[in-house]
């Protein structure tokens, strides 16, 4: 199997992101979210800082409409329980049926081999993206995560792969992309993981495929994290801020931003 | 029927609800909340704010103490689920029996025909208030929203119905009220209509009769969005600045306000 | 029985929660929390800030894995229901098993007997820590809160007991210590007293015996308070930048600001 092409963060990826968050904004696409309670409002402010809708219900009975009545799915592992589960079969028998695309974040599946058995089926149902850091992937994969470890994963799944770091990974098997965005105090706050799954799910309910739909993604809110980083003074003020630069952000700074790098 | 008299927003109900704002201040009445996920959080620091004490609990089997134990109740479906659906009963059973007052919020029945069904049972057991948008007022009552809706709504569930949008109404069925308070970012947060639901609950709480406490709580909230409207860089900043303002706020602040609007 | 030696917070003291801080913040150690609704998010940021790694499932599948990974727990009750229950159960067989530290934090308990006969059985299980409040020490003890009632509490159950208040008290049965730390405003959101029990499993987690760890707890978290409360202008604001003064903490300020009190 031959290797991926490896892009490079341009012009191109930051016109692309861009028009996906031009269109989110003009279209304000329904995303369902079935996510942790860690998550969950951190994730539904910024879908809505994006300009998207978000719901979160995870009753079992409700998912259904909920889901058929959306434009994107996010199925985010962080806080399992019996409903949640209930419900996350649910959501994808919905999005299945009405051919939604979705997302698929397999929170702390390295902590829980019930939970780890779990995702690996759900990662095996076809989602659009994967969004997971080196640890996750490594325990899904069973092998040590290193070079084109996001790649082969695509190439299994079928998904795109957004593996989030010091510097984040994309690829789609046959595309890879690293993105050097982001800032250090997105370790230090909950859920700014979760949210970015959200974000990709965002660009997937307004037509963007796995690919540009996760790379679209990470450059968003990755450049929303910078901006924020210079707004706040800790962890503590810094996802207000980054709700800020993502509500207030324009496609001219994200390629101002993206030129100033190459 | 008679029409409605039309009431409009004046001193006399600014003095209303600086009245009942610093009777919660002074009483800290206890407010017991059902509320969904994405909202918990903010309903509790506004209840805070506002000088009330929150209990969020939502275990059907302790939930009947804590009715008991308050003075007022929320009742929000925003997220559904078979626990919160066996609370809700559990908890308006506590508060027929104690007569307390209670407020519902239909959060998103147009988006599932089952929260729909139990929304509307709901409506017809007596609420004190009911906070909802036109579109959830629509999905009850089975009419496109437009002028009167608010009155209706009110007449044939016997509740004041509080509609919020870009102007609130208010109505009792007998007097009907237009507020055109709040900001725009308010749209762009999430939970922002549920904790006014719980403002509601807390003006009930300290003795003011539905109309005169959804009246209270449209204008209390809504000056404290406009306020901090002015205070934040964008939504991520909003809901903080939103708790600054409601604990600062007093009483000349609101008549002023109301005077410089007439 | 001999009276408790009454301690003075002091540079000792102060030194010792520094060296605990430095040590949690080399060592990143793993909390996991069973809490409430209401304080998920704020508990996990603080952990976060303070160097820490949290986990929150309460699902009773999951949470003997999370426990067995992790270095100390946290039972908080403030929003009981069937699930938190059986993951309370299922999490404090695997801390037994493993020798791991926890702390109970028994919210609310004299508003609910049921829940109040639930914190004794979990009181009388071996907690290190017992955070609480003056009403809620009382429902345990079946006796008005007084001085004394800590040491008391903490010679029945064994536990170290952090009793907040205006005036936080500390005791271990054989110690006692009262601290004038924190900031009125953190009685004004919701939450804050939660994270403080969080705080304190960290420091168990890093190796500090029960006394050590809740005055460790209650003084860092006392003093990031103080200092929040010149940076807020309010509540909403409040616990950001409580946040942000726990991550920029360091063992000269606490030092110094002991020192001043003295």
């Amino acid at each position: 199997m031959s290797a991926a092409t490896i892009l490079s963060l341009d012009g191109e990826l930051a016109a692309a992101a861009a028009a996906g968050l031009a269109r989110i904004r003009q279209a304000n696409p329904r995303v369902h979210c079935i996510t942790n309670a860690a998550a969950t409002v951190f994730t539904a402010n910024t879908l809505l800082a994006l300009g998207a809708v978000p719901s979160m219900t995870i009753a079992a009975s409700e998912v259904d409409d909920f889901v058929r009545g959306s434009d994107a799915l996010l199925v985010n592992l962080g806080t399992m329980d019996a409903a949640r589960r209930e419900a996350i079969g649910a959501a994808l028998d919905a999005a299945s049926d009405t051919g939604k695309p979705w997302v698929l974040d397999p929170v702390f599946v390295h902590r829980s081999p019930e939970r780890l058995a779990f995702a690996r089926t759900l990662a095996a149902s076809g989602p659009d993206v994967i969004r997971a850091n080196a640890d996750e992937i490594g325990a899904l994969t069973g092998r040590p995560a290193g070079p084109g470890v996001a790649e082969e994963f695509a190439r299994s799944t079928g998904a795109a792969v957004l593996m989030t770091g010091a510097v984040d990974a994309v690829s789609d098997g046959a595309h890879s992309l690293r993105l050097a965005v982001g800032h250090p105090l997105m370790a230090r706050v909950t859920a700014m993981g979760c949210a970015l799954g959200a974000v990709a799910a965002a660009f997937l309910a307004v037509g963007q495929a796995g690919f540009s739909a996760a790379s679209s993604a990470a450059l968003v809110f990755g450049v929303a994290g910078e901006l924020a980083g210079k707004q706040a003074r800790g962890p503590g003020t810094f996802p207000a801020a980054l709700l800020d630069a993502l509500y207030a952000m324009d496609e001219t700074e994200l390629a101002r931003r993206v030129e100033n790098r190459t």
